[in-house]
């Protein structure tokens, strides 16, 4: 029986039934996803597959018919970079690569297109552990492009990796007037399940919203319930493989997607769309790095980042924001020779706060910037932006001690 | 009205009273332990001050005939390293420095001398951040020597900064027969509260206990009720001041010491009291580094370990354990040149797996090792201790595939 991908199908195989949306051939297995969001592949050897349905909706192009057909619906861009959202396991190998695009997503899950207009731009197709700071003006380019163009909300499938990155360069570079939504899927090592249908569609759900704020939206818990709607700056991945891998970080939640009712539940402040115009400062400058201090580790790791002509460091130290003593003056040495040094935890969560014991007062008499309750990585970001921005030290030093896009609060959340 | 340190005493100041135990004055200041745990400084100018109850306890010095008096109590060595625990405000700076003895801990907690014949041995007196690798196999030595010399459990007061890493260093290097505890209290940034009554006396539970292993005895919440019993491998200082700062990762607490009740619950498999002999290996080579890779982070900086003859690098890639791909090669070279590079991630929670995306199998093919689901800090602790046991890196592979004290699980714990 021939059938088409986004046809739903039944497949039956040694007395046992599958049911699902058809996805793009694996290799000779047909990939079929079932009602729960897993994927699974079938050898269609001895098979019985029967067409339930034929596919409702094919996939949008940016067509200006098209766009006349559904005009009620908001336009939302779906901007690919690649990622776990935008892969499929590659059978001669066994492994994971990125392949898919913004069209594969709206193929293969069909109720997206009742809820917008999509429109489809690859950006990149790299595997998010590629994705470099270089890459974020431009992806931050392709947003405001997007937005300039009249689209009500963004969408960008991102590899699950560095998200927490791209999220934060995003942050600090567009101040928007509509949602910009993260949204990528974790796979489970062992199995080939996914858990993207259910992002995606409470990423559109939030890209449609009043949120106008840069977000990641994934899985709050491991149960199909709800998704997290999760400040850029906020969010961490803090597990390798469970789907509700992304944990907002000294700070709540802006709020959640139920997955059923499709409501959104708001428990933060956040800036409401339209509330401020497009305004974008995406310069960068890359040459920063993050050394994270453990026991034993010699200050004079800091002197390669000096030679190699960094202008910022960000340091991962132990509890409230500390290192041995015996980096105090090399940690002096680099912010003497310009280079900008900010001290964060490897805590993680809580403040960092270097005027309880003597180790941190000297950083702070050594120049060293204190992070507040910033995420480390995220103040790595901020760095290389503020960095971009002007290169007059006292300049930077003033944009980091200011909150820019909710990256750090006044005092610690308890 | 003259006091000694350890009296219970009242203070009256501007309408306002206090009550608790004498502790060392700071500066003119009188310290109070309140019953509730936190300390308050008063100063006596224009107070009031009463004592309702002269000290019960003083200190115990290791004399014979106060071991004769309590014979029936298990016997305790209480090591101090330094930290919070053993540490006042400087009233002159306004900081913390490490200052206190283990007897000043008994003074000023007489309940825990009804638990225990305890005797102290100041192996350091430093803040936590200036622990070194090469005074790992000190400390263990001492707590080996305590152990030969009778005592039914060990006490290790030590800063919380770097406890997980002494914590872990400890698992590794001694098999024990008793327990051996690592306790330090968390200090508020913005008052002078202390947490460390509950939690010794919770560690001097666990140290008379059945639970013949290397554990942190920390808060368990905020809330002054229980402290968790964390494995030395499997915990990890996740907040900056709060006192339930140590969270276990991948992993669940051996159990919980009810602060009210000192009953122990047990949720986990442990080794019980002298099911093992005293065994130990104390060596290690702390030429080991940890990297963190970020987008952007040069594959050049593994070059400044490669010059600098390190021995082994653990890094903490993202999710699953990658780094981009550009890193492959140096990473090869690495290893080709004989140095040990263990694959880790900065998600913490869940496990490495480097056979699903290409880049973690083009990273195994390069000879990196799958650091499992350890805690990156924990690997780096681990390798130091493999290289100082053999030199052959096929010995140091095997160790680090052996679970050598519950650092890894064989799959992980969802």
């Amino acid at each position: 029986m021939e059938f088409e991908t986004g046809d739903k199908i039944k497949i039956k195989k040694n007395g046992v039934e599958y049911q699902g949306v058809a996805m793009p051939k694996s290799g000779k297995c047909v990939v079929l996803k079932l009602e729960s969001g897993y994927n699974i592949g079938v050898n269609p050897e001895g098979t019985n597959i029967e067409i339930i349905q034929k596919k409702e909706y094919s996939p949008l192009k940016v067509k200006p018919e098209n766009k006349q057909a559904d005009s009620k619906l908001p336009e939302v861009s779906i901007i690919s970079t690649g990622g776990t959202i935008a892969s499929k396991i590659d059978y001669r190998t066994g492994a994971v690569s990125a392949q898919f695009s913004a069209d594969d997503i709206l193929e293969s899950i069909p109720e997206l297109q009742k809820m917008a207009r999509f429109k489809g731009r690859v950006v990149y197709n790299v595997l998010s552990e590629n994705m470099k700071p270089e890459y974020w003006p431009e992806l931050a380019g392709a947003v405001i492009e997007e937005i300039e163009n009249g689209a009500d909300g963004i969408i960008i499938a991102h590899g699950t990796d560095t998200m927490m990155y791209t999220a934060a360069a995003l942050s600090f570079m567009i101040n928007t007037p509509v949602p910009i939504v993260l949204v990528g899927s974790q796979r489970s090592a062992d199995r080939p399940s996914s858990d993207n249908v259910m992002n995606v569609i409470c990423a559109a759900k939030v890209a449609t919203s009043d949120i106008a704020e840069v977000c990641v939206v994934m899985h709050d818990s491991i149960s199909d319930d709800r998704c997290g709607i999760y400040r850029g700056t906020r969010v961490r991945k803090m597990h390798t493989s469970r789907r509700d891998a992304f944990w907002p970080i000294n700070s709540d939640p802006i709020g959640f997607v139920d997955y059923s009712t499709k409501d959104i539940e708001i428990i933060s402040d956040y800036a409401t769309r339209d509330s401020s115009k497009l305004v974008s400062e995406t310069n960068i400058d890359p040459r920063c790095g993050l050394i994270k201090f453990v026991p034993g580790a010699k200050p004079d790791i800091l002197s390669y980042y000096t030679r190699k002509n960094y202008r910022g460091i960000v340091i991962e130290g132990t509890g409230l924001g500390h290192v041995s003593t015996e980096w105090v003056p090399e940690i002096e040495k680099a912010t003497k020779a310009g280079i900008a040094v900010v001290i964060t935890s490897q805590c993680l969560y809580g403040r960092v706060c270097d005027r309880v014991y003597d180790t941190g007062r000297d950083l702070i008499k050594a120049g060293a910037i204190e992070g507040k309750d910033m995420l480390p990585e995220v103040a790595l970001v901020k760095l290389m932006w503020a960095l971009g921005q002007s290169s007059d030290m006292d300049t930077v030093l003033e944009l980091m001690e200011t909150n820019i896009a909710g990256e750090f609060s006044l005092r610690s959340l308890h």
